[in-house]
């Protein structure tokens, strides 16, 4: 059942090194219009884009990030769950705040954003361009509000660097879809055995990031470091979300 | 700057009325392997697809959503926030949950679900299937999990019922691209007066659930009943989240 679509995104891959170009206006009007055009909780359209060209602020983005392609080579877009432009319709329009405050609004606006940013990513690689996610700029939210100087009721929760493609990463395996999709009834069983394939698929990719080393098995990178506990500055979201004067109703 | 994709997204209309006709096997197959492809956070593949076909599980749902459409023509999945089947490796492998409980780690589960309902989304409508987003699964989550009996450490965060459409509704307004997307600098000054022409545009739409009555300006449904202060069980998504064992670490 495949199509142009489909295959190209079958095709997805990560892009982390891009020519030192930019995106053109017209590159830029077609993302943006596909972004304005995803689905919308409840037609509130709870959803901003930043493209961020100042170097000071790619600078200070790509710290919070950590990661070196951040505001590097190509364009940097910070989407926003916006509810900030529907609080300024409600008071402008002599209404208090309404349900603005509570979870269930914030979580509204995440399914905007986050979907315009998938769109945006499926928009740009059937232009050719690469595109990477950048759930990096969530170590330090706070950090980016201020660096954006973005107002309450706002929250930088991805963002996305694009530009053409200067590296070529193989596929990397994904879960075999039986783990992933049911009939009717969620699978509770799942055993290390049945991943064993899985994970022995997993260690023959190689990750650019890492000198062309191999990684690590799927269930030994589950049972490690990334989810085991330690301090970050990314467990303020809830905090940074609550000064934002987002989803602080949590029991109305 | 369009090609077939991008003329695909642009044009994209939610689909709320469906010929009496289900997947085949190969369409599912393509429509999960595009949700297997989507980005994932740091490679945790925290998302699970389930496809209702069980009428009494179908019949519950539309209960749920309260829409005549759900559960009814056409196919019915529900995309979940899955952290069971890591917190199920990780105690295989011997490791406490780690991360497991915090809200970030929820959120990047977020990111990997509603990622992957878009792009279902967009391979569905390429397929010439018609898609509407249910995030009316979310007026009740508590119902839905126990509906689906869904372990803890996942949360149904976003339905799709899609089909052969058999409906043509129009191209519903979006904001004019000026107030979505900014370079550099947040725009904080929205004046309703900048406003009027677009909510005039959104009035000459017609929306085909309302017996064909045009539907309000913008900022009259921004500033009415959706957003005013009322009583709703989708308050309790925070209650169910916790319940379910996530997001549960507001301050480490």
């Amino acid at each position: 059942m495949k199509n142009n679509t489909v295959e190209q995104q079958l095709n997805h891959r990560t892009i982390r090194a891009f020519k030192p170009t930019t995106l053109s206006k017209e590159q830029l009007t077609t993302l943006y219009s596909v972004a304005s055009h995803t689905p919308t909780s409840m037609f509130m359209q709870q959803m901003s884009i930043m493209h961020i060209t100042d170097p000071d602020k790619r600078a200070a983005i790509r710290e919070v990030s950590k990661q070196p392609y951040v505001g590097a080579n190509g364009d940097l877009l910070i989407f926003l769950v916006d509810l900030y432009r529907n609080q300024q319709i409600r008071q402008q329009k002599g209404k208090d705040d309404g349900r603005l405050h509570t979870a269930d609004i914030f979580f509204q606006g995440v399914d905007d954003a986050i979907m315009a940013a998938q769109n945006v990513i499926t928009a740009a690689e059937s232009m050719n361009l690469g595109v990477v996610p950048l759930g990096s700029i969530k170590n330090d939210p706070q950090k980016i509000i201020d660096v954006l100087d973005l107002p309450k009721m706002t929250f930088p929760v991805l963002g996305l660097q694009i530009g053409i493609p200067d590296q070529q990463p193989q596929l990397k395996p994904r879960l075999p879809l039986k783990f992933i999709a049911f009939d009717n009834d969620y699978h509770r069983e799942i055993k290390l055995a049945d991943l064993a394939d899985y994970d022995q698929e997993v260690t023959t990719y190689y990750d650019l990031r890492d000198a062309n080393r191999r990684i690590d098995s799927f269930t030994n990178q589950i049972a490690g470091a990334k989810l085991d506990h330690h301090y970050t500055k990314r467990d303020e979201i809830m905090k940074v979300l609550h000064q934002q004067g987002l989803c602080t109703d949590e029991e109305i």
